[in-house]
């Protein structure tokens, strides 16, 4: 029953799914160019190396530059095996197993959403995909026994499947995770001329919204690189925005600010409507959270406390943010909470001796 | 000796200093064009209204595009008080103030770095500025007196004091929250287009990007519009690079690819740079944190029972992330420590039963 998977790339992505696939009870098969890759990954528990045998589904888990390649070799090497990846881009993947002419009913892209700031097997964490989407991308021609064994693998490793066509899913990803990217790097990048003083004012908005730009910027390249088009799309949006507020702001410092400020009026409004469709927690709808703050002391265990306190009174926290203050040892903790927890989630931490703002 | 303390407007920031000064002893006289707004500022014990006296020193908390004649207003009207504002940008209204040709000794900016996503009197709180810098902004011809009135303010209200001039304050905020905040709004904006599926994909990364984009539109128009020269300047350097990565990636799409992957690489590495000069908590140097993961089922009390097992173990927790799943009851706490606690809280967490990855 249970199929026989073989990995090609032991990286963060191909290590966690090895390991986690093991853990399902799969028999998993580990290949790597480089033979150290492929010793770490299995005293990582991840499979077994060095083996024959002809697979039942192929993932090949290597850098988006040498996946096309590696899928045709799979598709030809192992004639009736499903082959798929994982690049977090499909278009150009899937345009060059389809070039290359073999037969590619047995190809289906994936790309399970999930990574780290850090990569390589020493980082793989069985739990990678827990709770994370998956997407499958089938093409004109793919088997539906192909997309059902991907899933069955998506699923076994916990991950949510979606199912949509490759140029969607990099539109996608191009909106939702590539364009942030360049956002985060360039915002971070000003930063580098910053006198001291001004760096010392950074708040959390700023960290938030350049948190990735700590991201592998090789990977990265590789990412940009093979999403090109759909993220030229999305950024020819941003860079018309940017153009029209450099307009309005010359406008201003020339003193000809008619119309300047409707345009910046109407950036900041697209941004909230933008904004308000981000989905909640766990994929559900957006929901309006209520936030409650709570004033805590800098020391062990006082965090542990509150939340102690909050589960106390049986309430389940939707989100948890903290605020660090500037030169000074205290905290504040907001807490995300479905409006009707509202009331009781003050009442029970006042009670408890908690400074608490709505 | 405590100073008579005269507030003017009774939004966000007045009423909450209003709060906290009052709890610190100070006689907080509170004045708005608005009555209602009086009434409520006053009903939460942010000081005392229709009041004659004359007062030592005097805050205006109005919003920015008024500030400026309030603050000469009060100038005159008390020709022996400190004036000093709270408005995010600072040389637009020195400029106003001197162009009035009163006598601007006692006249000195400031800008307590305290904000909400939501604004007025109602979302008030007294340790609004707890742990949060407070810039003081005195021009050439300021009085001293009228520097360790604000000061004193300030530190009575919890803030950490930085002191620099008008131009320097604006170019800082200019970068790390100006520019944030609408790289935030543009990312955010071109969600609004996008299909359900698509906007399905959302992650962590976008969602920090994109927090700041639910800030309110109308502050934030006056904001800009009161900084433009700084936004300006720091937004053209946007914009050159989002015209180079145009520009690489329109060649990669027409497959002249030549140095359009040194371009990406090169604005992704700008961007580790800039972001590792982002200060650590309270303001300390920025310090290389350890991350431990830490797998959590949805549930309440949960995360408690985590941090209260963290606490126990006597390891001061740095900052803490929670990452969301999709689609499934299971998140992951990311909990940043100082490497030398990674070791013991790896030991004590799997002691404990928990599920831990570094």
């Amino acid at each position: 029953m249970t199929a026989r998977i073989r990995i090609i790339g032991t990286g963060l992505i191909g290590t966690s799914l090895g390991i986690a696939l093991s853990n399902a009870g799969y028999d998993v098969a580990l290949d790597d160019p480089s033979p150290t890759a492929r010793w770490l990954a299995r005293d990582l528990k991840a499979g077994r190396i060095d083996v024959e045998e002809t697979p039942d589904v192929v993932v090949v888990a290597a850098p988006p530059d040498v996946c096309g390649d590696a899928i045709v070799h799979a598709l030809k090497r192992w004639p009736e095996a499903v082959v798929t990846d994982v690049a977090s881009v499909k278009e150009i993947i899937l345009r060059e197993v389809l070039a290359s002419g073999v037969d590619a009913t047995r190809y289906v892209g994936s790309h399970p959403m999930a990574g780290r700031e850090r990569s390589g097997a020493a980082a793989a964490r069985a739990d990678l995909f827990d709770g994370r989407a998956w997407v499958i991308v089938p093409h004109e021609a793919t088997d539906p026994r192909a997309v059902r064994a991907v899933r069955d693998i998506a699923t076994a490793v916990g991950a949510a499947v979606r199912t949509m066509p490759a140029a969607e899913h990099d539109a996608a990803v191009a909106a939702v995770s590539h364009l942030p990217q360049l956002a985060a790097s360039m915002v971070a990048a000003c930063l580098r001329e910053l006198p001291e003083p001004a760096v010392g004012l950074a708040g959390q908005g700023l960290r938030d919204v350049t948190r990735v730009a700590a991201s592998d910027p090789r990977l990265w390249t590789q990412i940009l690189y093979g999403n090109a088009p759909a993220v030229l799309h999305v950024l020819r949006e941003v860079q018309d925005q940017v153009g029209e507020v450099v307009d309005a702001l010359e406008g201003i410092v020339a003193g000809e600010s008619e119309g300047s400020l409707g345009t910046l009026s109407r950036v900041l409004e697209a941004g909230n409507l933008g904004h308000a469709r981000i989905p909640g927690k766990h994929g559900a709808a957006p929901a309006a959270y209520d936030v409650v703050s709570v004033v805590i002391p800098d020391e062990p265990g006082a965090l542990a406390r509150l939340l102690a306190d909050v589960g106390q009174a049986g309430i389940n926290l939707e989100d948890l943010q903290l605020e660090h203050g500037i030169g000074q040892a205290v905290g504040v903790a907001d807490l995300s909470v479905v409006p009707a927890s509202v009331e009781p989630l003050l009442e029970a931490l006042e009670e408890r001796g908690w400074r608490v703002h709505q």
